[in-house]
């Protein structure tokens, strides 16, 4: 039985990821009386005059909506709501192993921005936190933003901000393994949807201050033509030495490469013309842009990607679980450029400064403490 | 303490009816390569091809979304999504302890009819049934009659159908008791909301003839002002003797009074007004329309309220889970007349014809084979 067969095969056991258990026995009619009718009125009573009491009765406390609307499914791409359902219910038991969060699955009928937005505004009530997931770019943008002004809870799109916090906690550790500065380092990304964009801000954010994206296209500038709102927003911040060309131009002299794109578009020439001690994250799934040994062999020192069966690998389950964990316990109603940063961080020092190596830079994905470090990282940073 | 104390104290202590557990260890690597990505893209690419495969690899086989937008919940009324969210976590809980069916509470913050509808639309993927609660009428059954003609699946409002098939239950054993024919039966329902409407349709539909509704204003008929459009098409089906007045002219002569309306509205004196043998569901809540003991020593022979501290307790959870346990393993697409009747006769069943009596009428709710006696007579009459 190969991998997949027996994927296959544990889903139709399962038959659903999860259950909803409930936290009392209910055998008797005094339980009956006390959990449901009439006992359950006074709770009503005393939401009803301060909602903020929801989060002292009701779920909402520790319980977080995984939502998408099927657009951009791992590497499935558009698959709909239906066929992105084991992923998000995967997603949701995830945050309650690694998290003890609370996570129900919502997979949405449409892919209409103004309906989706509706849509999460209206359930709500339930939840304290919504992670959105496999929103297709440019809407999952504006999605975000706009979620974000409507909710009073902690909105946050995992592929943009977890992917981001991921890589940058990698990146932190490259310096250090490399001795290399921030401020001298010039950044490649590649791939300028959502986690590239989030990836390429939350970087900048750190303070590199050079960092030009590129895509399919080659190298995105204001010259750029068919660039999204987003894309366009971001020339403005991005590729400071006006640079054009391909991929491979981008490469010549930079430091830091990081991919979120296509198996295989990154030869061994074009690590060679990076600079010295380069610290690639090649993260395109299941097949990097580079093979780890390849990208050594032509210099590479310090090469990340998302598997599991190689060195340093980049994996959001080191970030949401302990972020939303997080923001419920402090009752944070946003997730904050701070915050990310300081989750980033939380995360490169897992790493005991003496057990840091080339291929040594990523926490432990099942070290029991990631997510209660995590969580106090964003505690502490809740205005 | 009193109860209401505890009830509260409990709430704060749960902090959250329940938690979603998984049904797998994520341990290792491998545990996630399973659950998670790269293997969790087998179910999504089999569902892709194929909808109907989300029952096969999904929650969608067996768990139900418990929604209400707050507008009327128990006796508390429009106290809104956020308050009525320990009523949903109740509900959803009882599904579980009862039925073995997974739950999910969904509260929406909006009360406008399209939106509502929009939403559960939009997140029904998820879900293999809805179960509607605590909608104020006449909204709720367009709701729900417009929710199952854009849904595949079941929609079912509990407040409507869940009291109406409980309450046909506790009427067929009435009879039994008595010795009354259906055919003979004058019956008055108070009460013209979501509740009072689909008992007296279910009733109809059993094949009690002659069926007069009654609410605050007294008698319904065809010249009742005031009528919403609900009300109004049930004139062209009840009343048949076109009486007018108030309530106590509408006992003069009955055999079963409904009572879901106000406490202590029904006098002695009206109680000895109607037929010998009279039964009685008087299922205000906390306080019935007329206590029990008074109305037996006023003539009746059977009552029944909604309160456990008395004989006949009329209970919806006799009826819901077992319904929603059916209509799943069954895959049924709606809840259809047949099926509450089914359910209702399968109620009424479960108490032995030996064990009859006036005062024991309703099934114990705790018999563990509620559930799926009643999950059989729904499996039983799909189609």
């Amino acid at each position: 039985m190969t991998n997949a067969e027996k994927a296959l095969a544990l889903h139709e056991e399962w038959n659903g990821k999860f259950e909803t258990v409930p936290k009392m026995d209910i055998s008797t009619r005094e339980d009956l009386a006390l959990a449901y009718t009439p006992g359950v009125a006074e709770p009503c009573k005393v939401i009803a005059q301060d909602k903020e009491a929801a989060y002292k009765y009701t779920i909402k406390s520790n319980t977080v909506a995984v939502v998408s609307d099927g657009s951009a499914v791992l590497g499935l791409g558009n698959i709909g709501a239906y066929a992105a359902m084991p992923v998000m219910e995967g997603k949701s038991v995830l945050f309650k192993s690694f998290g003890d969060v609370n996570a129900v699955p919502i997979c949405l009928d449409t892919q209409d921005t103004e309906e989706i937005i509706k849509t999460i505004v209206n359930i709500a009530p339930a939840f304290g936190g919504v992670n959105l997931e496999d929103i297709s770019a440019p809407r999952c943008f504006e999605i975000e933003e706009r979620l974000k002004e409507l909710l009073d809870i902690p909105v946050f799109h995992d592929d943009q901000h977890g992917t981001a916090i991921v890589v940058l906690a990698g990146i932190i550790n490259g310096l250090k393994v490399t001795g290399k500065k921030k401020e001298d380092c010039r950044v490649v990304i590649n791939g300028a949807g959502s986690a590239g964009i989030a990836i390429t801000k939350l970087l900048l954010r750190y303070g590199f201050p050079n960092v030009t994206m590129c895509d399919k296209s080659g190298i995105l500038s204001k010259d750029s033509a068919d660039l999204n709102w987003m894309q366009k927003s971001m020339m403005d911040v991005t590729n400071p030495d006006n640079l054009h060309g391909s991929l491979a131009d981008a490469l010549k002299g930079a430091d830091i490469f990081v991919g979120v794109s296509a198996p295989n578009i990154v030869s061994p020439e074009m690590v060679s013309s990076m600079n010295k001690d380069s610290i690639l994250f090649a993260m395109a799934n299941p097949v990097p842009e580079i093979m780890p040994d390849v990208a050594k062999a032509a210099g590479a020192r310090v090469v990340g990607t998302g598997r599991s069966d190689f060195p340093n690998q980049v994996n959001n389950v080191v970030a949401f679980p302990g972020i939303f964990k997080g923001a419920l316990q402090g009752r944070a109603t946003q997730i904050t450029e701070e915050m990310k940063l300081a989750a980033a961080n939380a995360i490169a020092n897992l790493v005991p400064e003496d057990k840091l190596s080339d291929t040594n830079i990523m926490p432990e994905a099942f070290d029991p403490q990631v997510a209660d470090v995590v969580a106090k990282a964003v505690m502490d940073h809740i205005n």
